[in-house]
């Protein structure tokens, strides 16, 4: 592993993740960043509901992708290797009717060349929160030289 | 079945995503509405990519999650029932450098509760379709009633 | 739900996955059956194995589809209803070298018409219980009568 | 690559998986190998089915599990590398009532350390091959001095 403090790796994920132009876009914010954890979250605006109002699926799936990646990047050595989505599995569970989504992705286990992580996303809706969503991901982790090929 | 004639049902399904706020800012279209297939597209703009000037995941998903429900609404009698995702599975394959992603959802089975249907994602690279992510999702169809709960 | 009391449902979950074919070739036993939790394990034998020695994958996928199935089965009105597997996930984590592999398998979210079950799987390696797959799994729940459709 | 003839590499991995002793106790058969795409299918005996009468759906899982894991081995040079599942998604569609299961596993992106693999599985039900199963697949690989860490 590099010898960077993990406060300062988890400011440069933030900063990556928060610098996306498409995490602008959506109004997603990086709540934390700990080692093997990362929970973002996104408030309800008009544009990013479905014809229902309730948070769009793509919304949710957002915050899962980029959740499960940050998580799986806090495994990895910055120095050498980076993460790339290899795939992931959503299930939607409960309608997203209220003000706050939550995702908080936790890896179940890092690898030498793929990271599992689950993710759980949480609505608040009436000032509780809902399990709404759930996701078991795989990320690959590639030598910075070749980052684009799975 | 209901009695309404396809052309009526596809452009529903076309009004309904193109309705939909997000659908707006991502700035999506719904190319083809068939019995059993959807076709979304997305073209590039600063706005949807990630990092490193890539499609970003999430747009992939969102494609992904609107197209496959669409393609599963072709199957239902609209007058009683409603389709609702319950789950996919994105497997990414390749970096979506160019400038046009399209979506081709395809139902593998209806069913009376939950229809199957698989998607394939392109992207437009110097003018060569390169199929950039694979789908297989499951979506829920439900009495108009209680159109919710999953 | 049923009158049945907890105990009677768990026995008759029991005598149903063990009373399968299936299961008696392959030698899994169910551990425990409680409300929304189901345990099912199975020891080492050379029958169940790949050509390294270690449990066969099919081994895991049977264990992860058994007991994911026979959890959402705890959360039903068995007198008017029935579970069927529509479909999951499996992530294989590592080696299963151990003796005895223990598959546990919890829904995370009832539903009238789906259920979804979150399951791990541990391998006994020299004593110790160690992760070797995860999965994410969604039930169907149908009504007595039409039993076979999805 | 090597200079194996495909030939001898389709007998090599025909030899394995009918090798695997799990293989002989479910009875299954290596129906074709060629570049990208394995054959595997399954005869009705009753230790195969489940409560039902259907075949087990464990068994579908072990087709699917050896079949794309074989497809993604036709892919790599076998000198050097080998591979391993690292995960994969299964949707089952219909009851298997029938006396044979085919499984037909196809690679749709070969990649340097990961390869997605469909499969769609079939049933013989009263003489017409009726689709039962999906699935999609991502299979590591791994060089051979580490082929146990995903």
């Amino acid at each position: 592993m590099t010898d960077m403090p993990f406060p300062a790796i988890a400011a440069a994920i933030k900063k990556t993740l928060e610098g996306q132009v498409f995490t602008k876009l959506v109004g997603a914010q990086v709540v934390s960043v700990e080692p093997g954890v990362v929970v973002m979250a996104l408030d309800r605006r008009p544009e990013v509901l479905q014809q229902n109002g309730l948070f769009h699926g793509g919304v949710i799936a957002y915050l899962v992708d980029n959740a499960t990646t940050a998580a799986a990047a806090t495994a990895i050595d910055r120095m050498t290797r980076t993460v790339i989505t290899a795939e992931y599995k959503l299930n939607l569970l409960a309608a997203s009717t209220g003000d706050r989504l939550t995702c908080r992705a936790e890896v179940v286990k890092p690898g030498r060349s793929l990271t599992v992580v689950e993710a759980k996303v949480h609505c608040r809706i009436d000032g509780a929160e809902k399990l709404v969503a759930v996701a078991l991901a795989t990320i690959a982790n590639l030598d910075l030289v070749r980052n684009t090929d799975r």
